[in-house]
């Protein structure tokens, strides 16, 4: 076999997956997912690299992961167990920002941030901010990433335009293209996006940017319960303020950001505990955006907010900053796992009141915050034990599929939630999933261990 | 087999074929496919009956096609000869508006000004404007319609947040929900959105809605070429003034459309021939779209048009309506064919004068208009000789194809593009189609003469 990876993609690009450098690519940051025993570690330079990989570990009845950053919060990108591990770490370049497009062709271990600066030097940006900007666009394609800013601008699948990307059996596909809109058959490039790496290795990913804009404001709203930020957020986004930002934080998680970023924001002592509402708004005009500033602290002021803070810009970076950052706070902070369910947005407060219950009767902590609009509610989980922990899990998954929600929002499947979706998902669509998926990949060579098995 | 389709649906809802009473629901508007000789035309009432029809029809080794309004311009809601024609105009509700979640429930036989009216009485709107609002939601999610209003809101795609479908088998998949964004598994919403009655037939439809913009402005803008036209259409959107509509048409398109509506525009008649950038504004509050407007006069001018035209609001609203109705005035012109390609924005123009050019080749006349926007480019050909028609739409294909386009931004492949998919698409692409298509529909029972077979 190694001969076969050699010659795919040269001597100094194969490890073996025992040896102590590549451990830290064995898993990638999901709480409850160890890491795998790759047989064997590989870093293609391009597509027909890739495609040499995937043929050399068919022939040899081998798996094969991909592997961007390894930011993962669902154990997508941790190997099974004799895999081949693919990283795409040199596979690293920006190849176009085509500013008349607006769109960048771009290889799928560039990280978010990188992709962002290269837009920015054309008066673009690519808004996908799902928490950890050292994430590879190819991760973020695999898992269908969210973050802060889909609550305008939409999720990684919203950016996708194409893809080239190696199959299971070798072929290289080729879908979409620097088009705003097509129609030409089923949407491969749609059915990729979010597949996390079980239906083909990406290779080369086009993608819509947005104009850059340049005013801003930001104010953090601390209303007396859940219930009052659920309701203020539908409010907001009817009247078509149209935030970049839409964020929940309940007090414990507020206090644990700042504590991390060693952040001050003045806030009277009593309105620390409440529960924060955060709305960025941001426009081509600063007079505009500050005159929708006045309209949003007036609506927010009339559905409850004790009071409503304009965070000075700096104070606002900071506190967005460690908002993104908030999954390392509880990590720092021992969570034991995180929950990343959607449900309808209105829905977020009862599910959230729900979630707390279930850890009541596990003796379990429950820490909340979230894309409030959107739904997504991020819990960070506090029990050791495995069982209790588990029954704490089942009952919190339980609680948002009752509300009408799903069992990830943005962080995908992966391995750490394979067991809850076959449990929770579909029954008729997880068949239709298992179907797809041994259309294009019936030995299972990507990915096996991962999403629907 | 009737006896089945009776016990399904109830007598007084299964018609022959061959009645003369469905004779006008045996084909859709597409210029080039040819009415199909159904069987039986069938309409169901619920889920349940759809279910049923499937089941029956399986189990007969019949097809099924399903089909909505029948304004489509590709033939996929035309039924193959012996077919069971499902017709969805008794599922016709709009079960819900959501006005807190945005969203609204709708079954698929809902024509779109009836949603929109629906939404617009929450202040929303539902802004998928495909051109026919008789159309029925279920075809343009099958179609994955667009339409003007796609180059700010995106398609029938972007708005599809959850399905009720009916399998090959009969069973029924739940997708998505009221979820503004979900990353739990492959997202089978998006693989049946645009698979044209092939996959599936959908029984419920939950859509995305948008707060109703009440302020305005269009302008209309002559430009000597179809390339200084384009070249605008960049920089007005990456100006970030997002307009709502931003069409291209070329003069004979202008005259045809303004004559078929009635309309005077007062424009000079030198200008009349022109090469004419539409475009709209929208906003929340009157005095910043009148400024933007401003900015876009601003921007057209030092791009070369030849004046920017305010339009009233009256004479704004019928161009833009006699525009949508484009496809009817030339199909009363006499047009043999309407090629629906999308290209890259900046490509338009180019792809225009080789369409242009191919037509010569072939002596056909080739009329452009299209969403400049989005680079989708609507072409009306006239050539009533079979094999030069043949002749000057694969050269037109060839052309959009080789400028980085694909066979159809709006209207889907059906049967008028079946052909051509299969000559210009990417080979691994259908290859992998054909398998999902197999998996999911091993015995062809859906659509079988639709998309690629």
């Amino acid at each position: 076999m190694v001969e076969e990876l050699v010659a795919a993609v040269g001597a100094a690009h194969v490890v073996a997956g025992d040896d102590p450098s590549v451990a830290d690519l064995c898993a990638d940051e999901a709480l409850g997912v160890p890491a795998g025993k790759p047989a064997w570690v590989v870093w293609p330079a391009d597509r027909d690299e890739v495609a040499a990989v995937v043929r050399a570990a068919r022939a040899a009845g081998m798996s094969v992961t991909a592997r961007g950053a390894g930011t993962g919060l669902s154990g997508a990108a941790t190997p099974d167990d004799g895999a081949v591990l693919v990283s795409f770490a040199r596979m690293d370049r920006v190849l176009e920002v085509d500013p008349v497009e607006a769109v960048a062709v771009v290889q799928p271990g560039v990280p978010l941030t990188v992709l962002d600066a290269a837009a920015r030097e054309h008066g673009l940006t690519y808004p996908v901010h799902p928490g950890e900007q050292s994430a590879s666009l190819g991760g973020t394609v695999a898992t269908n990433a969210g973050g802060m800013r889909a609550v305008r601008y939409g999720v990684t699948r919203s950016h996708v335009l194409g893809l080239e990307a190696v199959l299971a059996d070798g072929s290289v596909v080729r879908t979409g293209g620097r088009l705003a809109k097509i129609s030409s058959g089923y949407d491969l490039t749609q059915l990729l996006v979010g597949s996390e790496g079980t239906l083909a290795l990406v290779t080369e990913v086009i993608v819509r940017l947005h104009p850059h804009l340049p005013a801003r404001r930001t104010v953090l709203a601390p209303f007396p319960s859940a219930d009052a930020v659920t309701a203020a957020v539908g409010r907001v986004l009817a009247a078509g303020l149209a935030p970049t930002i839409c964020e929940y934080l309940d007090g414990p998680t507020m206090r644990a950001v700042c504590a991390a970023a060693d952040l001050s924001l003045g806030l009277p002592e009593d309105l620390v505990d409440a529960d924060h509402l955060l709305v960025e708004l941001a426009g081509r005009r600063q007079e505009r955006v500050d005159e929708d500033a006045e309209e949003l602290a007036d609506v927010l002021g009339t559905l409850g907010a004790a009071d409503v803070f304009d965070l000075p810009a700096g104070s606002a970076r900071r506190l967005v900053e460690a908002r993104e950052g908030a999954f390392w706070a509880v990590k720092a902070a021992g969570a034991d796992e995180i929950v990343d369910l959607v449900v309808p947005r209105s829905a977020m407060a009862a599910f959230l009141a729900r979630a707390r219950a279930a850890g009541d009767a596990h003796g379990a902590r429950v820490l909340g915050c979230g894309h409030a609009g959107d739904g997504n509610v991020h819990l960070a989980v506090f029990q050791p034990d495995p069982e209790r922990l588990g029954a704490t899990l089942h009952d919190v998954f339980a609680a948002g599929i009752a509300l009408g929600g799903a069992v990830s929002g943005e962080h995908g499947v992966g391995r750490a939630k394979a067991h809850a979706l076959e449990t929770f998902g579909d029954p008729a669509a997880l068949e239709a999933v298992r179907r797809i998926r041994a259309a294009l990949d019936p030995e299972g060579v990507l990915n096996p261990g991962c999403a629907v098995r």
